[in-house]
């Protein structure tokens, strides 16, 4: 680069650098609003964030940017190819920010700040109608939202594109047509056969100090590097960062249940060491992101139940459970608590699903979502369409709306979009997972705790990449082949199989 | 006001909030780097403080601010008083910090990173030479910034006036003059008479669980709204807050000493009861701040020494101690605990010293530090200077600058004009209280533990008040008398008259 050219790059870092750390301090204001921000402190809260997404959206939105990025776009010939897809990624993102006025945010902000207030209502009083027409306005706004952003084929698509870039309708129809039927065939077959065993964990007290040293333990087996991160308790679990080296997660803990907080932080976990996991020169810049929601939750899915709910994992985790509760764990097998975690339950709502059903609950909100936003479902009929589809899937109707159609918080966000990455992370993982079990020893490993070859693997086929590549190429380059639910649907009927016939 | 006129307030307000909002996330990054962040996170918290505060300094200077400002300068008869103190505050504000330009700023941020380091290496190495010539820069910058702010007198004042305003250096020598020769008196008559005591909670050890729970009950028995606030654990105990509704206080627990941490919350939740104190009306705006370090530091010196550490407070404290340490505490009697907080200590170190010589070490780094920005005393000087006051004060010199003039970090900060605060601290929590003992009865109401009578008058006569008063007039119209060190010496000599002569 030539000393001039030089100067300017420079001057565009800063830019960059000024937004990704705006965006790191908005992550630390959240995470202490969950974590440790005293009740009543919500409020100023609430105006501190409002204010610095202000900024931010300035910062993101500016004309010296812009035409930093302009100029580059003029002189892509003379930066490397990292300097390149830099540029590519920022102006990406720049031009899809700039497709937004400001008033739409600000009124996108409102709507769903009283949205919030009316699902709350509507959820307790089990009254969906008390949500309808700020959901309307949702919804209409979404739509607008896609018309301002542009796209081909459904609507769907522009919305989709923020969560899982690449993706649409097409692709997912005909990945969740599969899963769906399979999935659905297989959840009935297993819950045949399992719903009238009986669990030796039920009934059982498990000391939450104990649970919580064990999750630091298990974090620390598959590499979370407790120097550049943390774990706390929340309410609802999440992983947020305010950078390659201030990775941050949550976990529950729940006395009545010893493998809640345990998987919630494996799950976490795995979104940590991706986070963590970036490309060292990388740190503070553009390309230390996942370049899609769906394949950051491969990562917390494959730590979670692939790695996590698998039999050498079982093995693994006995002698450590047993160190913490020997009296309770006395008699308990690896086989036992194979089943333990996995046991297969019929479940109304979407974050207590096992990983049999899971997908069916975000395949049922993605058709629904997606009705929605082309037009061809009302919003009064939401929970009619919602209890049949259930029905559909699972064989029976949910009793209320609570426990159906109001049981997410989502929707009153405006996260239309949001949900098919859940159900891609499992594919995703299933497909590296398959790939990881062909080139390492994955039992053998697992079941002596020797989780550094696989977080090396993922290292270099999926933290490293950053934002060079989407996700769909990232699962595809690293597994050889084209992403498929098929790997996933047979990791699961395997598990099951042996799960119902021993 | 005319509704163009209200338009432009609540332009103007807006404006106000953000820099308000700006600086209260701040306090957060900092907060959380004392106290959560994982130590590898410390190089990209310094680049998201820098993005930040250079962003909350455009805010603070900008022209569409001071457009307002002049505008509102121009409209004071259709303001009420609230109002025009405000205008007036932001504009005292507004103008300081136009003063100062960008590359000031910059070069200074430069240096005292850099001295910071020099200081570190010259403590460890106790060898001042190596922080010389950087804080020869820091001096000189602190002399450029007093030109560039003027003033009246010694340029001292100038410095000062950031941290105490309406303070000089005539007022200072004055107060300190009689503090220095009294105190220093006092201190050693009683140091002749304790050296030799021997104390019966040397030598233990004290469960910091335990201890915990202690500062938490003594908290919450002051009036510490921890709903509105927490405290956690740091190595230099601070009080924060990000709005009057949360504030936060940090202690530090040491298993050898059972009330350095308690004293350090009750310090800390002085200042606490100030930040959540303020006017309910004044929330979120300019008013709900202190006008300055030292009225604030009188609240924390209130409640850790005139309450914490009378007689009174050991009758109320000794039961809890019994009830968390009912081995340790036995035979002990609130005399024998009076005894034991009050217990006077030759100490080279500022921080660890006692009530009785505490001031001593302000007022010889004020000493050093005037001098300094006068340009009457060399930077090379400075050792030789500070051990040869130290003598003056307390008979003996330091054995090297590590426990001399190298001791605190402040200096490598830049933080000149900051140290008399301390002791202006201890002079109006001495004014305050002896008004708060002829108003109620403080001896009953802190024995039983009735803390709310006093803290309801301190909010009336300080906390409300905000920034509508220079901290002498709050004192001055509390007590209806002029500021002076009398009381506060008068509270001194009356409690260690009765320690030596029992």
């Amino acid at each position: 680069m030539d000393p001039k050219l030089a100067e300017r790059w420079d001057s565009f870092q800063s830019k960059i650098r000024r937004v990704l750390h705006l965006r790191a301090i908005l992550s630390l204001l959240r995470w202490d609003e969950e974590v440790y921000m005293p009740v009543k402190g919500a409020q100023a809260r609430a105006l501190q964030l409002r204010t610095l997404s202000e900024i931010l959206h300035q910062y993101e939105t500016s004309e010296e940017l812009g035409n930093d990025l302009a100029f580059f776009a003029d002189h892509m010939d003379q930066l490397n190819p990292d300097e390149q897809i830099l540029v590519n990624e920022v102006v990406y993102d720049y031009q899809r920010a700039k497709k937004i006025p400001a008033s739409w945010v600000g009124k996108f902000a409102e709507t769903c700040s009283r949205a919030y207030h009316s699902w709350v209502q509507a959820r307790q009083g089990l009254n969906f109608k008390m949500f309808q027409s700020e959901l309307e306005e949702i919804i209409s706004l979404c739509r607008e939202k896609a018309d301002l952003l542009g796209y081909e084929g459904s609507p769907y698509n522009a919305l989709l594109e923020d969560y899982e870039r690449g993706m649409d309708v097409t692709q997912l129809d005909s990945l969740f047509a599969v899963l769906e039927s399979r999935q659905s065939e297989l959840f009935k077959s297993v819950l045949d056969v399992q719903h009238d065993e009986v669990s030796v964990f039920d009934g059982k007290t498990w000391d939450t100090n104990k649970q919580w040293s064990i999750t630091l333990r298990v974090l620390e087996s598959i590499g979370f590097d407790f120097e550049a991160g943390r774990q706390d308790c929340s309410v609802h679990p999440f992983t947020t960062n305010m950078s390659t080296d201030d990775v941050r997660i949550t976990t529950r803990l729940n006395p009545q249940h010893l493998f809640s907080g345990l998987f919630s932080s494996l799950h976490e976990g795995g979104h940590a060491l991706y986070e963590q996991g970036f490309n060292e020169s990388d740190k503070d810049t553009w390309l230390a992101q996942a370049p899609s929601l769906g394949i950051h939750e491969s990562q917390s899915r494959l730590w979670e139940n692939c790695i996590g709910r698998s039999y050498a994992f079982c093995k693994f985790l006995l002698p450590l459970l047993q160190e913490y509760f020997p009296e309770e764990m006395k008699d308990v097998t690896p086989e036992v608590l194979y089943r333990e975690v996995n046991r297969v339950k019929l479940n109304f709502i979407r974050v207590e699903a096992d990983e049999c059903s899971y997908n069916l609950h975000i395949i049922l909100r993605y058709r629904i979502e997606k009705d929605l936003i082309e037009g061809q479902l009302h919003v009064s009929d939401i929970p009619d369409r919602w209890n049949e589809l259930f029905e559909q899937m699972f064989g029976v109707r949910p009793p209320n709306d609570a426990l159906g159609c109001l049981q997410d918080i989502h929707w009153s966000h405006g996260s239309f979009g949001y949900f098919p990455t859940y159900a891609l992370g499992n594919i995703y993982a299933g497909q590296l997972f398959e790939r990881l079990q062909s080139e390492l020893d994955i039992d053998d490993l697992v079941s002596r705790g020797e989780f550094t070859p696989i977080r090396l693997w993922l290292k270099q086929h999926v933290f490293n990449v950053g934002k060079r590549k989407l996700a769909k190429e990232i699962v595809e380059s690293a597994t050889q082949k084209p992403v498929s639910a098929e790997p996933f649907l047979h990791y699961l009927q395997t598990k099951y199989k042996m799960l119902t016939h021993s």
